[in-house]
């Protein structure tokens, strides 16, 4: 099979294509998965290594595990088939056969803000064992600045080999969202690449250009790429916090931020985001939290990207506090009451609980005494019960809150089907005027 | 002639059309003059009111004191010789005759962040002294939120008319930029209007429909449509601190942050901005501290935007550093160089020194026993004598510290035209490729 680095552009693209390419994946999950069937489609021979067997077995006799995102449920059977995608438990047999090895391992934040670098440390020493001459290492998770070349001495150290000379690591983050994976992947966005070997640089972009049709960028040096992909979740994450102050500004101020957004983003240099209960998963709320922990030990005062997870991280309690006062409001203590929370993952219709602002806003509210029910149309029965909640069937309830933005809910409000005396929308889903038509009382953030 | 209050907005905009009504405005600026002129082409009969006795004669001989504003040279002279557009310094003559009034006098703040209200509340007096049932007042001066109903009581208080029953006082907030005002006015975007009285609102929509061809949006308040208008400047103002802090954490880190800006904004939901020695002039660093001084009244803790801030305002400090390096790489000292500062403006080609980061940054250089140039092509001699600089007229320096963007300068650099050792880019205008193939040595902002 084709080693990849000291060929050009073109010849790499061209092994790739012509099926001359063997990649070693590891991480087979909700990126993992597409991306290993884009590379096998485009061409590659890909191996995928994952922990998870039940996984492995469904992948190996042509099933799609990722059901909900287009377009896999017809590659898989037809590549697995051919050979060309096969998934193992396995990883010390993988690890030989790579030509390119890809990461896809998920790296998170501690609660002190401490990146998570377990998982990518232990794939890192695995591909050591198999590493070769003329090997490149492709990382696709996002990753605090310098993480690369971390990875990158440590494959020095485990193999003998010599970063730049026998083999590559290059940084290729990244761009997609749950629900379009295979699109952003292959035609979305261009590929962003950045090396501190040039020689595996030359060959990422010949491997990216066969298989994303939007074309490669390159950058200088691994580190701009890590920064390419943290500095775009590092927008998403201050502009949020900027919505949710001036939410919370418009509140004691006694306007409707929300008219005042979609007013002000008429003008085309404004992109104002939308205020909420708070910024969970595990990609906006994690990224700033790179930075800023990179910051503290550098000794840099990121004011900026500190105010905004101050403010972020405040949006649960202030959802709470809008609860309250509408408790208040109906001659009711939150002890006893019964609430219903709307959302307990990050994000309408995608099961993931990580950093969600539903965990402190239930926290709070189960420590004041409430009477708890949840509506969420992603979780599974184990989900209600590790919040501690009861799976909402259409009971009466005193006042529900909504937590993330589930627009089905907001319809049954207009139509005036949920039984509860209240709604407080902390996402803006809810028409006022309808519910009020309706028979409640309406409490919304940012209005006055 | 016809008063709006009471109209429907077809009937207020056919009044307006068929050149039944009278508009008094206040103020002939850089804003108040297109302005005049927009509302005089679309129908009105407009009698300009400012303090400026020589524009006042130079307009009412049909000459346009705005050259560099197209469209004006045309317009001007047929409005006037038509009767249609006049000016007068004489206040109380003019007041008498207004249906309309609009109010285009500057509002900025003081050093405290304070809030300069008083040409607004004097010319609200004025107006009184003419306000007669049926009129309507448009403020299309950015304001900090509440000024408009501030300006509504005075009147009530001063003409012993009521609000929303005899008159009504409209916020409709220019957006506008220098050198493109009358299509801005006319046809860039929607207008927003925003008023406590229905019935001015009303008439306001009809008014602004006979002048923007992009439409109106009514949002529910005069408050809302103030804070339309200071949010759009208030997100420039955030992102661009956001741009300086990443841009210092890229040099302490040692990347290039303008490549990564760059390659992240080719994802469609990423608007990163650019970052620079710090944000002066009338607008983006003004209505942030609109938001700041009103929150420091009400005990709202604006934690983003006085973050924000803090970084904006460090931001000329920066710049003052990086050349500080580059002449202490040169081996020498502050005192006694020959330092070239480019840029005096707050803007290239604007001849505009509100709140502009070059009086910092000469402050700073002076204090240390710099020997200042400046190149301003904006500049007029006075200009260069307020601040003590000598104008650049390719005099042998040490080193050059590129302010203001001029790409003008940035050429010259490139072609090895500017007599100096060092060139020190805080705006990244510069080639560095090209730069040091001319000999300079380079230093730009936020590169490690």
């Amino acid at each position: 099979m084709a080693k990849l680095m000291g060929l050009s552009r073109t010849d790499a693209r061209r092994a790739v294509e012509n099926g001359k390419v063997t990649v070693v994946q590891f991480g087979l999950g909700k990126l993992g998965l597409p991306l290993a069937v884009a590379i096998a489609a485009a061409g590659a021979k890909v191996v995928g290594v994952d922990l998870n067997e039940a996984l492995v077995d469904a992948l190996n006799r042509g099933e799609n595990p990722l059901p909900e995102e287009p377009g896999l449920s017809e590659l898989i059977p037809e590549l697995v088939s051919k050979g060309r995608l096969k998934a193992t438990t396995n990883w010390r047999e993988a690890v030989k056969l790579g030509d390119v090895y890809v990461v896809a391992v998920p790296v998170t934040v501690e609660e002190d803000m401490r990146p998570r670098l377990s998982a990518l440390l232990d794939v890192s020493e695995k591909m050591a064992h198999g590493l070769a001459p003329g090997d490149i290492v492709l990382i696709e998770t996002t990753l605090p600045l310098g993480t690369t070349r971390r990875v990158a001495a440590l494959l020095e150290e485990k193999s003998g080999l010599r970063h730049g000379v026998d083999f590559g690591v290059v940084h290729a983050p990244e761009r997609t969202s749950s629900g379009r994976m295979l699109r952003d992947i292959t035609e979305s966005y261009p590929k962003i690449v950045g090396s501190d070997s040039a020689e595996a640089l030359e060959a990422a972009v010949g491997f990216y250009s066969a298989i994303n049709r939007k074309g490669v960028i390159e950058v200088s040096s691994s580190i701009a790429a890590e920064a390419v992909k943290v500095f775009e979740g590092v927008y998403r994450y201050v502009n949020i916090a900027l919505a949710n102050e001036l939410a919370l500004y418009a509140e004691e101020k006694g306007f409707n931020v929300w008219e005042v957004i979609d007013a002000a983003n008429t003008q085309p240099y404004c992109h104002l985001h939308r205020p909420g209960a708070g910024v969970g998963g595990h990609c906006i709320p994690v990224y700033p939290r790179f930075v800023l922990y990179d910051a503290l030990k550098m000794g840099f005062d990121a004011r900026v990207l500190e105010a905004a997870r101050r403010v972020n991280d405040a949006m649960p309690l202030h959802a709470v506090y809008l609860l309250v006062r509408a408790l208040n409001d109906l001659g009711k203590p939150v002890r006893g009451s019964r609430v219903l929370v709307v959302g307990l993952t990050y994000r309408p219709h995608v099961r993931e609980y990580f950093m969600t602002p539903a965990a402190p806003i239930v926290e709070e509210l189960k420590d004041m005494g409430a009477l708890l029910y949840a509506y969420e149309p992603a979780a599974l029965k184990e989900d209600f019960e590790r919040f501690g909640v009861k799976e909402w069937r259409g009971e009466e309830v005193d006042a529900a809150l909504i937590v993330s933005g589930y627009k089905e809910f907001a319809e049954m409000v207009s139509r005036g089907e949920v039984k509860a005396e209240a709604i407080v929308d902390a996402r803006g889903v809810v028409s006022r005027e309808k519910a009020e038509a309706a028979g409640y009382k309406v409490y919304r953030l940012g209005e006055g």
